[in-house]
């Protein structure tokens, strides 16, 4: 079977993945399918791998490195109160970080986002519509080529 | 009111706290209060700070790279499945990393852990012994002490 997210990396080199943001050395970045939580974003390793111990040294460190870049985007661009940072891997044990922006006016905001998770994924008031995505997207590239200087 | 984490880190400095495993450059790791993962450990930054790009780039970047030091040490010592990363802070704030083990035979094992953390936590069951608790502390400080060379 392949691997999920294998499929979507192949769809962004193909052109066809509407959630694509930008490309880092060692991963991609792309908008969460659903945005419950306005700025839900994902990093996708290129490495089809489950650890991060799985990586050699130096492709490690650049991974984080990366990581903390897109973290800082989405800070920049969505303004949460708190930022969640997440690589789980039950379901898909190909590396992918979760940012999740928590906000102080929203339900259960003490509360960790998998609770509502399974609801919200599939509720069609959390999937933006096209232009609002592609500007979401423009933001978030803009803002993660700035910190990177390029 | 004083930081919950500032408040275990004094602990720690006091000789007082008695899920202790290590002190790093950047943080203190300590293991769970309750085990109902067994090897469940938390990394805890040295700053007081809810995000990472509060940090100095090169501090950063070291609290990654020993972040992912800890992570490989909880995979070798307690050999889960699969290992989940979480640094959230919705309800402390004090950037702290959560390393669960995963395991094949737990129940929801391809959920995240926090539908059961709730109850997990007060549960006297998932409170190891002192004895236990030692040997789990002593091995994951030699796991990483042989991982950093030291």
């Amino acid at each position: 079977m392949t691997c999920f997210l294998c499929q979507r990396i192949a769809d962004i080199q193909a052109g066809t993945n509407p959630y694509f943001v930008t490309e880092l050395e060692t991963g991609y970045v792309v908008l969460g399918d659903f945005q419950c939580w306005r700025g839900y974003t994902l990093f996708i390793s290129k490495h089809c791998k489950p650890e991060l111990h799985h990586l050699e040294t130096a492709t490690r460190s650049k991974f984080l490195q990366e990581m903390a870049t897109v973290a800082e985007a989405v800070c920049n661009v969505f303004r949460p109160a708190k930022l969640n940072y997440e690589m789980l891997g039950n379901l898909v044990p190909h590396m992918h970080w979760h940012f999740f922006p928590r906000r102080l006016d929203e339900p259960d905001r003490l509360s960790p986002v998998w609770e509502r998770y399974a609801t919200a994924k599939d509720d069609p008031s959390y999937k933006p519509g096209v232009e609002e995505m592609n500007d979401m997207r423009t933001a978030l590239r803009r803002e993660i080529d700035r910190l990177l200087g390029r």
